[in-house]
């Protein structure tokens, strides 16, 4: 039995929490918010804190609270981890045993997520602390990656493309449909099935459209029809990297 | 029982001939490839093609041959719609009745699509045609619009950046992920996410992200670590636009 303590009370905290009460080998013993006395608690153990002592604290805490949440611990013999995809893991104290266990997901507490499909990016820094990790991680997901620091920062910047960029264009899409007095609603099953095509063809072989095709007509219609400045130079940026990379350039 | 000929024989014609199929409103009584000599079959009608003429001919071609195909056609009586987004009726040959019957999905052979989630747009120049498309496109879907020339060429502009500007996005993730020798599978789950969010939340309720939260020491690492030039620009426009929209101008 695995015995966590998790800091923050966040999403990620949330779903963290529900797939651990539905795993049989893992225990949380307690959820702490970032602003406790972690410190004290960990600093002055007497015979009921120890016995209480987890195997490991999941910091799920935002980017800013982790120096601090983490220096509260560090005097804890626990395993340490934080959960951001940013962070390196030489941003936790020196003194502790540290580690990452970064889900990459968006997580909102209005929807369900399938834990055992979030992948799951672990690193620590000696064999021992990394099987612990992966020992937590199988546990929770079938989706299990050993991933270094540097490796996660850049795969925290290709979720910013893939989520918080296309998220975007799902905004300048929804724009465009209400100056046309037309439902946002109209694009969602073109928008669901751009996604699910990626499961089967790569991104390349999926590409499509106008800029793709170098087809000029169409493309100096659509500047000429988008009103904000913004959406213009989008248009025009993203058709320019999309014509240099398929060899189609103006 | 509507009788349609469909004119073409790439994506949409194989997916709008499977939906037919299913139906028993409708029968497709030919598929002509868009370069057979439709002209001398409606110019010189015999007994023969006369009992074949359809009730509608549907243009399932690319943008660049719907003039000459439709021209074939200017002696029919049958409608004549046309199915692209960008194109406006009034590209169709004067002589006939015109309509226009764009599904707002992208297609590909390699992939089933549920016909009855596909939203169709129609548009025709007179009530009795209007009716006309209308039976056939709820017969074939639930999902349909009465949508204007005007207002179809820019649901195909806010088509082109939920669909093909979205998967230049994760391009550039799979990109990214070869580049730090990460697998693009690990970045699927997320980008489902992203976009099954959107059938519960609005695009700004959705939006995350360093930009969303005005996170400068991020979106500055993250510049960094872009080391093409496109993706970078792309980077830098898309921030200064989120935070444009949200109000968190650096």
């Amino acid at each position: 039995m695995i015995k966590v303590s998790i800091v923050g009370k966040g999403n990620v905290s949330y779903h963290l929490g529900k797939a651990i009460e539905k795993s049989k080998d893992i225990e949380v013993i307690e959820v702490l918010s970032s602003r406790e006395n972690l410190f004290t608690k960990v600093s002055e153990p007497n015979q009921d804190t120890l016995s209480a002592q987890p195997d490991i604290y999941i910091l799920a805490v935002s980017d800013n609270a982790i120096v601090e949440a983490s220096q509260r611990l560090r005097k804890t013999k626990s395993l340490v981890v934080h959960t951001s995809g940013g962070i390196s893991i030489t941003t936790l104290p020196k003194e502790v045993r540290r580690g990452v266990f970064y889900p990459l997901q968006t997580f909102s507490k209005k929807s369900e997520i399938d834990f055992k499909k979030v992948p799951l990016c672990i690193e620590a820094e000696n064999k021992t602390d990394l099987e612990i990790l992966h020992n937590l991680a199988i546990a929770l997901s079938n989706e299990v990656h050993e991933v270094s620091s540097k490796q996660r920062v850049k795969l925290h910047l290709a979720a910013v493309f893939v989520n918080n960029f296309v998220n975007y264009m799902y905004k300048i899409g929804s724009d465009i449909c209400q100056d046309s007095e037309l439902p946002f609603s109209i694009l969602k099953p073109l928008l669901t099935t751009t996604a699910q095509k990626i499961e089967n063809l790569s991104p390349e072989e999926a590409q499509t459209g106008p800029a793709r095709r170098g087809d000029t007509i169409t493309i100096k219609k659509h500047l000429d029809l988008l009103t904000v400045k913004e959406h213009k130079e989008i248009y025009s940026l993203m058709t320019q990297s999309i014509q240099k990379t398929y060899g189609k350039e103006l």
